[in-house]
């Protein structure tokens, strides 16, 4: 089969490789008629995740189909899936509490990362017993491969851990992919206002659509962000505050305008430390989460989809049979000139 | 009256003053019992606390008796009361969700700090409807004094913030007067185990005392913290870890050991701002609270006290008359040298 | 004035009586610019209410202008104002807790049930400086009016304690004035199903217009909700079931539909008990709660209409001045005849 | 093998039967090293538990050794385990949230129930990876049993659903091994009284011992309870009541000591509808729960009975060997007579 195949950093190529074989009894294989690339993609051809060996198939998003099924995955061949960005091994502590994120047995975030990924014709999924979704009939491929990671990632992350709530004003710094999902899924919790900050206009317009009802350009700095929250709240402050960027600045930034008695819903990765300002927050009765996605929630959010609650498709801008990969990463690693929110590359 | 008056930074003096009278209908004039010092009033005398402004009579603790009732306080001359160092105008936003540390309406911490304070002979307590306790009989004032502040503290800002649950391993980093009140109502919620951290010898006795099972001297560094937890929780690190000191160092050595899905739970008062390692900590799904104490627990915890659940007296290391002022403040600002917890001070 | 004052069971008269006056520096005299009738004013007319005096003034919601007030009650004369259904010490442990409907310090629901109430020209309000609210410019009297009772009861003892989320199936028991609210406000939670039961085709009608999706005929017994409740959700039941009725019967309808682990929240008032059936619940993780309304929702309530999220004016049916009283009393008691849902009277 | 075996209602023999066989991956073969009887078990025997077939062995507690491992279990032949009273598939929705005791893929309680049990020289474990237990080195056979199911009935169905918090007044109906169990699990949240109510004086002896502070004679009536808790409480009621019996009238005695906004958990196992008195509750802001254990709490049990928090073992009063079944039995269904709390067979 063909897959994409990190050759380290800067370096990635669709090319030949075996098919992958089963190892374990808990092991599916699953043909991909449906993947897509993350910014997450983008690091590790950067270099920013030494982890990923070379010659590891990139990759941790995909709808597929089970062509081999392992005596102990419950799945029967020919069954549609959703693979999860996390695998979690169902026994560990953290698996037990839907934690599998943090999964203590060889789970967690581990396709196209410490194992072959998903941006190939087949992949093989460990532990598939408990870390595949069945995908109702009215859920399209497209639909339900926003599920893979960017919607649990934005709705847990950020909407959960903000505990977002009805009349709520919500604020969130960056607008990508990540940040736009948050907008869509904060609504869930029907805030009175959701504040779009970004330095980029076609974000700020993508915001709009999303959902945002006042957007802030973020170049006219934390100041300008503050007083708007501040006219909205009668200088009060926003509710929840979502960091959907990475940086010590864009963190900083959404430190200052939260309300005392108000949350700080980290998003983004970062590769640095943050200055935290507690010499005016120790008082303020904030609170900070962080955290990686658990997809707990995967479930859930597939009944919303095909509930017609959630139009999880609209995130994507360009198509892509599975050949073109190296076209489809050329138009999401330069999404400023593209308009690129995320790209699908379907089975030829 | 006698009262200890701040003049400006270095300065404070037990002196004749006015008596104070009541200046709105919510106001209760409150013959002083009782009284202690507070960390933060030397705080203020060094001159970190720029709002405090010279002629101003210090204290937020006391314990007394009612001379004067205004006719909307709902109090009767005589009552024997707890003055809280937290004010709420009871009808703000704040106040009304128990949140009365964040007082909009001019409340919050104001005694000893924006309005004359208890180190006095007598004191005006403004909301005094929303902001006095009752005393029962069998709570003696040295024990309902620990009320006014440091337990409710330690409980509100860390125990509950920090969500201690039984079974816990639960760190405290600093081990005064606060880093103690937590170690003792952590206990409430059953942890398995308490370990302590401080820089001290006595301190860390007081901690045993008080019921850490567990002793790391921080002179060994956040790697040995680090260790000692991982060898109690199998490497997994802490559920919940307090900060009581106050410093950047402090705080960063609190968001080490705290297991995945661990709370960091900030009691100390910052000058300066940390360092926040997001290049670690975004992945691990923590929670970070900070808070100024809202005294909502304060009746709960009077009626720990009165079923002997809570033995607060403890923490009174040194007795003094009030007009002995001068030595209590000298005794307890050489804390290191003189084993002082807290000092009482009691009408002559 | 003119006010509706009850004369015993089966009487009320709109009739001359004296301006009413303050009697606690907390009070505040209220003109009556719009009010409205609930159910339990009926039900205080047939006398099953009994703790209502003769001589009595009905009525517990309205909007209004305040033309009086008392020196501790933080207004000011011509301030526009919510009176709501609950008024609360704001000192008592239950008021400290936001509960102000389980007022122990003389509030509660007081307003036409123990002393004088809103169907008139003036209106005395205890606890003034915790009991009523302000309205912003933008929103209606109509809008607000809808906030004084309906509205937090179905958002409050409906939908926040029966926990309602995002892609939750919900049943609805009784689509009555409540029970509409409830489903309008139940949306604030995005649930992916709302199933409203009645026995009345024009009140499955309005319950369509309010947002239900799923309507069934309850004359068709528990069986057909259940059937219909197990078809949208893989047989396996509700996650949430409102009561709001308030008889026996429909309490245990309510009991049937729930899923394993799923919630029963009661809103109806209750004349007799019900039969719980503990030998098929006991084993089924649910949970059962009851509740008066304690209006601590009252304001994000306002924030929500004011930022146009609820549209509460779409209760009223019907208009009438305040001298017509007794003509809104025949419509609203003939519901089922007249359509109405909530009528509005209006100072003339 | 020799087993306990259900011959219908009123008979069960120890007798040879064959040894279990694996008959799925996930199954393991355990040597039962301890087992015990359950309450439930009588009313199998008494014929209450129609779904329990003649010829099943009966049991569902045991503390064991695996002498086969399935391939998919995870264990290893030698492995110390506890065998809970839940078996979970780890797969289905109830099971993701920890709900195991409702689970959708074969599991629940079915041990001694659907499939043959724990009462016996060996037993087949379904779902072992997910329903075992590793035991610590310092933790007894005997202490561990009491994990199988009582200690985490208690604590999760209990004083969990009764959200106990520090200072509560605990009331617990029926002082049976459960009703202990939760006197002892609920100390864990450090209650300010927990009251016990039981027709045996011996009951409340017990009682008395794991840590109740105040008995009430059952046979005084539903009154002297009410008074009892009034007189703690200021007239307000108890925070929490257990149901640890599963009548109709324990159930009804629960619903009134209960204060506004208090919580009624029930533990007991019903076989009768009970009368809820919702013409006084509808307004009391009550939360009752009800539930199976789903034994989530089991490795948080564990590590506090190995760190000396929990004295489960206390709850043994008489011994015998595996083959001594039938006087195991006689004793513990006589316990008003022997005093028997829980007795323990260990293998010869």
């Amino acid at each position: 089969m063909h897959a994409q195949v990190f050759d380290g950093p800067g370096r990635a190529e669709w090319r030949e490789v075996p098919l992958p074989v089963p190892v374990d009894d808990r092991d599916a294989i699953v043909r991909v008629d449906a993947t897509t690339i993350c910014g997450t993609d983008l690091h590790i051809l950067a270099g920013d995740v030494p982890e990923v060996a070379a010659g590891r198939i990139l990759g941790h998003e995909a709808v597929g189909t089970i062509v081999e099924a392992g005596p102990a995955t419950g799945w029967s061949v020919g069954d549609r899936v959703l693979v999860s960005c996390i695998s979690g091994c169902g026994r560990c502590r953290f698996c037990r509490e839907g934690r599998y994120g943090q999964c203590l047995g060889g789970g967690g975030w581990i396709l196209g990362h410490l194992v072959d990924g998903t941006q190939a014709e087949f992949v093989r999924v460990p532990f598939a017993d408990t870390s595949l979704h069945a995908i109702p009939e009215e859920v399209s491929d497209e639909a339900a491969l926003m599920l893979s990671d960017i919607t649990p990632t934005a709705f847990e992350v950020g909407v959960l851990n903000g505990r977002v709530r009805p009349g709520d004003t919500v604020v969130v710094v960056g607008t990508g992919p990540i940040g736009l999902a948050a907008i869509m899924t904060a609504q869930l919790y029907s805030p009175a206002h959701v504040v779009a900050v970004d330095v980029a206009a076609s974000r700020l317009d993508a915001a709009k659509r999303f959902g945002a009802d006042v957007l802030v350009d973020a170049r006219r700095g934390p100041e300008a962000v503050a007083d708007t929250v501040a006219g909205l709240t009668d200088g009060l402050g926003a509710d929840v505050v979502f960091e959907a960027v990475g940086t010590p600045a864009t963190f900083e930034a959404c430190t200052r305008p939260v309300r005392p008695g108000g949350h700080v819903a980290n998003i983004g990765v970062h590769g640095a430390a943050a200055t935290l300002h507690l010499e005016s927050l120790w008082i303020k009765d904030i609170t900070i989460t962080t955290g990686l996605v658990d997809t707990f929630s995967t479930p859930r959010l597939m009944t919303m989809v095909a509930a017609g609650q959630l139009d999880t498709a609209r995130f994507v801008t360009h198509h892509f049979g599975l050949h073109e990969m190296a076209g489809a990463y050329d138009v999401f690693s330069r999404a400023g000139d593209t308009g690129a929110l995320k790209v699908v590359l379907t089975r030829d």
